[in-house]
């Protein structure tokens, strides 16, 4: 019969964490639950939505929890409603007890609230892994290769595949984030400070999410591990399980242009050409192939959208700087957006091959291995 | 032939009061587009869904829009398009300039943006109104009672008199602003300053959230003129009209008990009751008729909510005031919640008749004409 008193905002706090994994519309009712797990050492806060899972650890010893456990046990609570109520308790702390079997009482200030709970059993086990051997990275590091690949995947379940992030480890040390779909592609290349097990693995691009809002501290080390169908990446307090997506990613360096193929160099600054961008936009929502058209003539650059309906832009624009030859070339602005979107450093260097070759962008300082590919509309 | 120039952000503060106004989802498609009228005075900007209207006006002499005007005109554009493309102009400052028929460039630096227009000769006419004997009133006195009350209209459309908020002026200096879906009542009246001719109206609650956000600013003076059917508020820069709703509105003074009637009277801190509510009001939302329990018996008054499903809640409130007799009574948390929000004061004064009789709220210290009134809910 369960039994402890904690800090609120706290509690509420780890709760939401938890909560990440959590979604109210999933098929097995018992999802929508959260377990509730005390021991003598802490308490663990399980959710689960069948794709990922996460078990937040809140130690005894927290200083923001102000944790008393009188008994330990667990318990399945409803975790909206149960969010819903704690975060209206009236004072900073509250008394948790299970006064009967799966019926806990809550108690704070002159406010007792009762749920009824379910029994753990009921709860769906989260497949174990052998934790050896870990990759070892920050937080902030995965986060940020992430974000720079994540928002190119396709969002059409044809191909499943190409939903997911293509995370690899190759020569023990290179890490390699990439996404495609189809229209346009990010890769990006970092390489790691310790030696680890070569891997190779497609992760769900909304367990990428998940991932990113649950490890909010960009400092924080994490433990990676990996099996057939899930990866587990934990810090001390936090295990977040995710399912892979099944099949054979397709083999994206073959998409990488060599030098010798390109004809037209460029560098714009990342800012103004991305607002060129946003405006066209406006206007190529409107068009029927929905494409930006740029015209790179002698010492001329200019963007062009021309709507029969709706109006037309047309605008000039300067690079920083040029060398090869004249091209006219049509693409989806959106896809130039997304990819401006993501380069940190104020330069860009664009590489064209030809109005129908994809075109490559990468940071102009070029310090990081980072290579965008967006693929022209054939127009005319 | 339209040609202007206009600082950028001035523009677009105008053009976004005017736009509220303007809906999407109109069936007359005319009514998508923002009218422009550019005299030698500065520009007219108009907008309407067939119930609300705004005319907003930006002089010539207006210091943040550093406007001039080369020639004047009339042109439709399409409203949301017109807005985006504004906001994405490079420059704080951009030329409007009509090259053809009812076709603009907008330039701004290096990039020129063509948009097809209408003529306005398409756009509906703003149905003409005598403006002679204005009700003053200052913008924020007249949003204060506005708020104290509209949260009370119904959403039923059943009874579409009851959707509007009643506002009544008697003896030439009565302002009364009421609203009541039937459950629930708010009374507010105040007394103004200069005498005014009598009326009696009701405004759909739509046009009562339109009008509070396009008077953003709370010390200018408004004056309203009526007619049969609508209603003019204005002050120098933007007209605002409305539609009203037709009909009668119930006779609400005879809801308001007498005095004599009152058998139990108990003043409340309003944050406290305000969150003791918030905790009942998410058991009562699992329960059959979603109501809590008062239950005032001698110095005890508990508030009880009991799910047989999903837990109950059990709270003690302690009163700062009480005389009269004990009692039992239900409510529908929600509405109590509702009308203690809009309670400025500290301390608010309930005072009951009998479990089955509405009961009501006023502010403690009673220098408001403010009246509330919440029916109670019959169980078993």
């Amino acid at each position: 019969m369960i039994n402890f008193s904690i800090n609120k905002t706290a509690f509420l706090n780890n709760l939401r964490i938890t909560k990440q994994a959590i979604s109210s519309k999933v098929a097995i009712p018992t999802l929508s639950k959260i377990k509730i797990d005390v021991s003598t050492e802490g308490i663990t806060l399980t959710g689960s939505n069948g794709q990922i899972s996460i078990e937040n650890f809140v130690a005894k010893e927290d200083e923001n929890a102000g944790m008393l456990i009188s008994q330990p046990g667990s318990i399945l609570l409803e975790a909206n409603f149960f969010e819903s109520v704690v975060n209206n308790l009236p004072e900073i702390t509250f008394d948790f007890q299970e006064i009967e079997q799966n019926q806990v009482v809550l108690t704070s200030g002159q406010s007792e609230i009762t749920l009824k709970g379910l029994d753990v059993e009921m709860y769906p086990r989260i497949q174990e892994m052998a934790t050896e051997n870990p990759l070892k990275i920050k937080a902030g590091v995965l986060k940020e290769i992430f974000t720079e690949t994540a928002f190119a995947v396709s969002t059409q379940e044809s191909r499943p595949i190409l939903t997911g992030v293509h995370l690899t480890l190759t020569d023990n040390k290179l890490l390699k984030s990439v996404a495609t779909d189809s229209h346009r592609m990010s890769q990006r290349i970092i390489t790691l400070d310790k030696l680890s097990e070569d891997f190779d693995l497609v992760l769900p691009n909304k367990s990428v999410n998940s991932f990113k809002s649950v490890f909010s501290d960009d400092d924080t080390e994490l433990d990676i591990f990996f099996s057939s169908n899930q990866i587990l990446i934990r810090n001390e307090t936090i295990s977040f399980y995710t399912r892979l997506v099944e099949g054979n990613y397709p083999d994206t360096n073959r998409l990488i242009p060599s030098e010798a193929d390109y004809t037209l160099d460029l560098t714009f600054d990342v800012a103004n050409l991305r607002h060129t961008m946003d405006r066209a936009k406006l206007l190529s929502n409107a068009t029927t192939n929905g494409t930006v058209k740029l015209t790179i003539s002698g010492d001329t650059i200019t963007a062009t959208v021309n709507s029969p309906e709706v109006g037309s832009v047309h605008e000039e624009i300067t690079p920083l700087a040029k060398s090869g030859d004249d091209l006219t070339i049509s693409f989806n602005p959106q896809y130039l957006i997304d990819a401006l979107k993501v380069i940190k450093e104020p330069e860009v260097r664009i590489r064209f091959i030809s109005a129908v070759r994809p075109f490559t962008l990468v940071p102009k300082s070029d310090t990081l291995d980072f290579v965008q590919l967006v693929t022209p509309v054939r127009t005319n």
